[in-house]
């Protein structure tokens, strides 16, 4: 398990990237990611890969009764335990590879953008499962297999001119570790095709109840046109899924 | 609707591709379709695009009590009911778009490489669903929205070196009307989102049982070594879902 974002060198260029709102999750991922949250009035919530917590704190805003928070980046817990700290909510410096919760214990279980991050994505949606209570919902965002298919140098493919040509598409089928440079060399991610992350859903369980690809919010494409080009291709994928399993 | 299989140039070419086995059909698509299907003993089949009827004949020889294929073009329910004709098949030159069976009387509808032909994919799928009986089943393969997506000029970016670089994706979120050059120029299919494909089904009911994009049979790949460049970008994708519509 990497711990990226316990490398000072990416943690402080993430943080002023999400300071300045220069990155793609308030126009884009958050809008969207909210948009299929169910009601969190008084239920019990986990958060895997919780980051500073911003998102924690608006659940609670939203009426959620206790929010459990999880993140591998101890600096990330530490600036979630000043910034976004409620009663309500609980931090934990913790891999989620490592959770270990009782059964049936969350009403909901939340990921924004972290399920890249893990190997084992078919252990982690099983553990998920035994977490949830029965009828539970699960609300993850990731990174775009389209966006994660690539082996190195995944991106825009630059004409002579310097224009976004097109975006460059390779390896789709080659499942597994991808190491990219994002701020700094040697991130790690982890590629899988639609098809395995819809069916390790339904494998355990799940039921698919919507899926988004989202675009830039109408307000944040008009201020910034280059937004518009994240229509051409797809930087996120988001999926609701509801449990099926019976009390046990 | 575009009828390019009564096109004469346009038949005979996509004959000859199917008679050499040189398309991707017999070692990638018709493989992982079947596996995807329900138990056909005695049940009641619709066939979208049947096409020559190879697929119709093999659900009756796997037991089915009766299967009704449709295709827009004529050449082809000609060619049908020459070559794959039987008692339990009724062949029909009709499109898609304009099928008025009545309600539940299908226990399966099946359509490989037909549903990128057509417009207006929330009809159709409304239209399945009230044909089918409840708990009937779906199963289509079409072409995978990363194959459709670019407008013109669709495929792969070939280098200097005259070597496939990789595939070139573009325009993803707009949705519509491509034409293409296969055989002929102006082949018109329609590209649409995976988040669109999913959620369309979801909304007029449907359960996702299981999602496909597959890559050729090892044995294929043995003897063609062009056949592990389809892994670089799914080609196809296939999906399997359930009514759950209640009686009415």
């Amino acid at each position: 398990m990497q711990n990226i974002y316990d490398n000072n060198k990416f943690y402080n260029s993430y943080l002023k990237l999400r300071e300045n709102n220069a990155g793609l999750n308030e126009v884009l991922e958050i809008p969207a990611f909210r948009s299929l949250l169910p009601d969190l009035d008084n239920k019990t919530i986990l958060d895997l890969g919780c980051g500073y917590g911003e998102n924690c704190k608006w659940y609670i805003n939203k009426g959620a009764k206790k929010v459990i928070g999880i993140d591998i980046s101890k600096n990330m817990i530490e600036k979630a335990k000043k910034e976004y700290s409620d009663d309500k909510i609980e931090y934990k410096n913790v891999p989620m590879e490592e959770l270990d919760f009782s059964k049936n214990i969350f009403d909901i279980v939340l990921s924004s953008l972290s399920f890249h991050y893990v190997k084992d994505f078919n252990s982690l949606i099983e553990k998920i499962n035994k977490m949830l209570k029965p009828n539970g919902s699960l609300v993850f965002s990731q990174e775009h297999p389209i966006a994660t298919a690539k082996k190195k140098k995944n991106g825009w493919f630059i004409n002579n001119q310097g224009e976004k040509s097109h975006w460059i598409m390779d390896n789709y089928h080659y499942e597994g570790k991808r190491e990219q440079e994002w701020f700094i060399d040697g991130v790690i991610k982890y590629h899988r095709t639609i098809a395995t992350i819809l069916n390790t859903l339904i494998k355990h369980g799940f039921n698919i109840l919507k899926v988004l690809e989202p675009i830039a919010l109408e307000t944040a494409e008009k201020n910034n046109a280059q937004l518009k080009e994240e229509r051409r291709r797809p930087p996120f994928i988001i999926i609701k899924v509801k449990s099926t399993k019976c009390i046990n």
